[in-house]
């Protein structure tokens, strides 16, 4: 018998016929006696539904009122999976954020989990009823509704893990698991049995939209094992954890590809200190998230200063430059859009320095052009063109993984 | 300067248009000094869209969780308007049933409201913000979400009334107040400027559908003057009160029918003592509602017993009756749905004995045939033939109103 959390997303939840098909996943492992709490997001689009309504009536409504309105759809999920259970012939119960004392910040719309004081829901689990909580959603000092941002359930999930001191945190998604390459691109892609917690950050902010980072970044705070895997398919998914044991020796976790980046280049601007501070606190001040960052090695007393955003930020970012083009003396500016990055992370290439080696002989081999290159610890980051970057993904794979 | 109650129902919000419309009301009185608490339905159909969803997914859903899906109704009816009031430049806060202190008994469905702690709207009310309350909902001791039954939203806006004790408690409908009979049956119909609470309660239990009994009952305990207005029209409405002024010396409030209803007749039972304690303690027990009742003069030591029900309960009626033949000895059962209820309603009819008569002729001159008379100390009803319902309406308002 364990404590076991679940988290099922929209797809999931989306009709009738997949609501049962979740109830079955819920009640089987709950007859096997595990406690079992369920957080679940909105159904399909209802978030999107939403969305729209508010913006046909206000489109600068409050962020207050905003999170009231959404809320509701985590509370119908909810309602509707229960009276699933229920036919299913289940004891079940089902808690808004609210009524789980999932406990947040005032900052309506990305709200941060401060607290879940969560008796209500041991009660209910001692009760040996299934719990679902509406992800999403919690409440703050005030008693108003707040919401965590988009793929707040995968936090809210997390936390409830924490709370409840669960054995095992399971987020079921479309996918079923986490893959050394995005399948899609690259057919010959692996399910990863385990993954580090570091491997998942760096994935899942180079766009390998799998698990939400905030709960990733909770999960690992507070040791909180996850597995992410399919509410369809019913195989083993990928484990998440602190250390992996590295069975056959690969180094590297996955490639991943961000397509949705633009890089901008400040071309000749003095050569004096201060210049990067400059520039990168006025795009800071604008929350304007800057990604790789290369400055030349000075010339004729001028430096470039080229970096990447995402691209929906380009333009702002281009508005905020040209506007403090006094001060920042830069000649002129570039944004290029038809950039894409690739990159390879892997908790092993710390120890392997031959990691850069094997991934710039592989564009090499596949006559891509890298533009930047940007390193971490686990993670080594090409700037290429595009219009390469599938070829450049399913180049890098092999060289890995065959 | 005063504290106003309003109460939009569910079609004066259903879609933007329609919410900008009641935005304006709202903020037209709160821009002459009032301070406003205002009381929403959830838009048009959405109730019913809900019940619809549920239903697909479990007929027999516990009332728990049916009460945490509707109640999502009226949560986004009151961000939606708030988004609106936002819109139009005016400070505004909208709060659900828990938010709010709206305390309920556990009773899902059909909860009793026990308590209003409403500490938080008063204090948003000081801040001068609009506060916006989601109707039908509360919340019970356990911090489960709890619902007030059909037209609840009218008694959530007494509450809050008698709670903030309130100037005045609007309560807007389609109809711009209360008719002296059906304007789409009798196009003479006049709109009555006032009516006491008993009058009220009689013509809404008599199938004038303006006002929800409960919200007129609960107004009349703590003696809260409710104005019935339209959202469209911009008319003065109707005021419910406890004393009227009879300016115009009419005795005869209103002519209202209801054609839902069956008439069961028992035929040649044993006149003994206590046959009607077991039919009628029979109905209780299945909580069917029992309107008129007629006992005939025994004769040859047997008697009938004559009663109406709502139409809906009439199959079940006769099940429960059959079922217990053998002790109640009954020569046989029959019902009839063909029968409509006319009845005039009027506090002023206590000083006069005259308006039986007067109703009686009216019928007569219009060959109508009266199957069941029954009395109160305000109301006097008739049962006739179906068919005949409407001309009756016409021929009794005829003879009170021209």
């Amino acid at each position: 018998m364990a404590r076991i959390v679940q988290k099922f997303g929209g797809s999931s939840v989306a009709n009738a016929e997949r609501i049962f098909r979740v109830a079955k996943i819920i009640t089987d492992a709950y007859a096997k006696g595990n406690e079992m709490c369920v957080v679940l997001s909105a159904q399909g689009d209802t978030t999107d539904d939403l969305i729209a309504k508010a913006e046909e009536i206000n489109p600068n409504a409050s962020k207050r009122e905003m999170d009231m309105l959404l809320a509701c759809g985590e509370q119908m999920s909810i309602a509707l999976m229960a009276m699933a259970i229920e036919k299913l012939g289940y004891p079940v119960v089902s808690l808004c954020g609210w009524q789980v004392g999932m406990n947040t910040s005032s900052t309506h719309s990305f709200a941060r989990i401060k607290k879940v004081a969560c008796e209500r829901v041991k009660e209910e689990l001692d009760k040996k009823r299934i719990v679902l909580v509406a992800g999403f959603q919690g409440v703050d000092k005030y008693g108003d509704v707040t919401t965590l941002g988009r793929g707040g359930s995968d936090t809210t999930a997390v936390a409830m893990a924490i709370a409840l001191q669960a054995d095992l945190c399971q987020i079921f998604t479309d996918v079923d698991g986490v893959y050394t390459c995005d399948p899609r691109v690259v057919p010959e892609a692996k399910k990863l049995p385990e993954i580090t917690y570091n491997e998942m950050l760096e994935l899942a902010s180079l766009g390998a939209q799998v698990l939400n980072n905030r709960s990733v970044e909770l999960a690992k705070s507070y040791g909180v094992q996850l597995e992410v895997l399919s509410s369809f398919s019913g195989n083993p998914g990928t484990i998440v954890k602190e250390v992996v044991k590295n069975v056959e020796k690969t180094y590297i976790a996955g490639v991943a590809q961000d397509k949705k980046i633009a890089r901008i280049a400040l071309a000749a601007m003095p050569d004096v200190p201060g210049v990067a501070y400059k520039v990168f606190s006025l795009l800071a001040k604008e929350k304007i998230n800057v990604d790789m960052i290369l400055q030349s090695y000075g010339h004729d007393e001028c430096k470039d200063i080229v970096f990447t955003v995402a691209d929906k930020d380009a333009a702002r970012c281009e508005e905020v430059l040209n506007a403090n083009r006094d001060s920042l003396k830069f000649d002129h500016i570039d944004i290029n859009t038809d950039v894409a990055k690739v990159s390879v992370v892997g908790a092993g290439m710390q120890g392997n320095p031959g990691v850069a080696a094997k991934m710039f002989e592989a564009l090499y081999a596949a006559h891509i052009n890298i533009h930047m290159i940007s390193t971490s610890e686990i993670k080594l980051s090409v700037l290429i063109d595009k219009e390469d970057s599938e070829r450049a993904m399913r180049a890098v794979h092999a060289q890995f993984f065959q």
